[in-house]
């Protein structure tokens, strides 16, 4: 096990009902910025639930953050941000309409172009306090310190970290999700079954408490993700669901752990060029990662391959290859795709999806080692 | 699932050589309190390494808690704080040294009595900060808001809990437990173990992350257990036997599920009146809890038995009488007794052991049944 420091204080609160425990959560006298997408929470009965526990707070509603939400959105709300003298931030969405909050609360005292934040690891010395309200079972944004943003205008995405974007509170309540679109819930599951296998699936360091924890929500969000578009009202599964995708990515089972996140950081160029899911991006370029990477990550591979699909027979490379063939299939059951032909993307367009990892002078994956030659390479057996 | 609400602020500070880092852990200028216990940390050199990454700190040293730390012994030191103005106090020690500093912690400003604290839930206002480097990987206070005292005086031990008594910064350098003694290990592993028990094995609420989490912990616990009193200086086993400790009681595990704690609460009295140690008066009793509740218990007891101890053959109901067989078996192979008499308390001595069930008006078990007849009846199945 490798060492680590380790410090995660959001408060969760969670289950039926929990939105009615906004009040007592947001510190009394916040003047509140209610922070949402589309409008979706308007259609299905989060608005009001949200609205009516928080009277006598004085609410100001910025709506509109897209999905892979804009940089250009998030400098219009600093705008309102100062001119109302908000002192709270209220995400109410999934983790677009949280990770563009998070960058929000760290705008509004940046000295600078808060771009830099993103682009150049500008130095964040303070954010306004936040607390989110989660509709959709996916990012684990409610429970880190992370956020992800894209420029319009520059067709680039990239992302930013920093303790400081811990929310103060999250409130999770499955139900909440019972309405959502299926596209949205199966990308959801991918998501987060993804994020899991970015911290666990490169090489053994032994660490076997870890490895348990990720190999339990593996397990859990494969299962209950192939029963939930069928079951979209039954609360255990999408309590299940919710519970696992904010344990996925609240960043307690990569500690100690080495973790890749190569599928990640050259999917932000599919959303940035192209305008696919983020999730869509992952399920395409995860099993191209693991056949590239064979080598490195066979142990693993044939030990997830056993724990989460139940493939037990075959030597060890036979069982991690039927592992990688099993994840594309979860993810093809789940309505995704896994091809960039599929998608509308072709051998022309790779030099330009690579190129970023270059601009930003990443090498990825748990070695260090992926450049853009590499990434190409990764992208082009996805085709 | 349950509802829940969860926050555990307390940062940790894992690996090798960590102790160093307690400089930057401090805030500059405290006062420090060094509370520690009967002196072996000066044999074993964490004494050296602690006091060399406090240099620079005003530091008083209070040595000689006790395993199960005395009210009394607390009360001496509360009286050092306030007369050297301590401002920070760091625990250097296991779970007996955490409890006690986290028992002075919120001394030092009670009003009244302290020990109202733990007979009657006096309300706790207050509590300095406080630190801990872990020496044994056993009770998870590293990473809790939880105590447990005993009064000499009147052989009473209770427990409290309270959010201000998380540690700001817990120090977990696996190395520091190389050189423990083997009672020592033995009782950490078989209590960890039992942690997860008490948070698990009651009956089904379709908590499938949680139900993952506490098989993992419970499997790496039995797995590395059976390892370390023959590898006392694998670094391996020993991180993962404190990870796994740590997460067995750190909250994380318990959320949104039943819980049980009968056999901790019914232990208490065995520790009170007749010394035993805390992991073997678990020992003894939870095979007893296991018994008795055995109908209420049935599906997960045979769950347990498959994902830990890979008993797979058989109904669910042998599978689930195996499963009580296998947990005595294994504490049995760490070395500790399993029954009342190899102890040397017999019939005669039930009534006593189960009185403070009643004096404290304890509804114990996940179904909050068990009063004291009962609780003399699950002793009497120990003799």
């Amino acid at each position: 096990m490798n060492n680590f420091e380790f410090c995660n204080p959001v408060k969760v609160v969670f289950g039926k009902g929990s939105i009615a425990r906004l009040s007592a959560l947001i510190p009394e006298g916040s003047k509140v910025l209610m922070v949402y997408g589309g409008g979706s929470i308007k259609k299905n009965g989060i608005y009001g639930q949200v609205t009516k526990a928080l009277e006598g707070f004085e609410v100001t509603e910025f709506p509109g953050i897209e999905a892979n939400p804009h940089y250009e959105t998030c400098m219009k709300a600093v705008e309102v941000v100062k001119e109302k003298k908000i002192d709270f931030l209220l995400a109410v969405g999934g983790g677009s309409v949280i990770d563009a909050t998070k960058f929000i609360a760290v705008s509004v005292g940046f000295e600078g172009d808060p771009w830099d934040i993103l682009s150049k690891g500008g130095e964040i010395k303070n954010a306004l306090p936040l607390g989110t309200v989660l509709t959709l079972a996916a990012t684990g944004s409610e429970m880190n310190e992370r956020s992800v943003i894209s420029r319009v205008s520059t067709c680039e995405k990239l992302n930013f970290a920093s303790p400081l974007v811990f929310p103060k509170f999250s409130v999770l309540d499955p139900e909440v999700t019972y309405s959502l679109p299926v596209r949205q819930v199966a990308n959801g599951v991918v998501d987060s079954f993804i994020h899991v296998v970015e911290q666990y699936l490169t090489y053994p360091v032994n660490a076997k408490v870890q490895d348990a924890f990720s190999e339990g929500l593996m397990r859990v969000i494969h299962e209950e993700g192939l029963k939930v578009l069928d079951n979209p009202n039954d609360y255990d599964i999408r309590a299940n669901l919710m519970w696992a995708a904010t344990n996925a990515l609240n960043v307690w089972i990569g500690q100690g752990v080495p973790q890749d996140w190569s599928s990640h950081r050259m999917g932000y160029a599919l959303t940035a060029q192209f305008g696919l899911d983020h999730a869509q991006t992952l399920a395409i370029l995860l099993p191209g990662v693991m056949t590239y990477m064979f080598k490195e990550k066979q142990v693993k591979l044939a030990r997830m391959g056993e724990v989460v699909f139940g493939i037990t027979d075959g030597t060890e490379e036979e069982r991690a290859r039927k592992a990688i063939v099993a994840c594309e299939d979860f993810f093809r059951r789940m309505g995704l795709k896994t091809r960039l032909g599929e998608c509308g993307i072709a051998e022309k367009d790779l030099d330009a999806l690579a190129a970023p990892v270059d601009k930003q002078g990443w090498k990825l994956g748990e070695h260090h080692n992926i450049d853009s030659r590499m990434a190409r390479e990764i992208m082009a057996l996805r085709l």
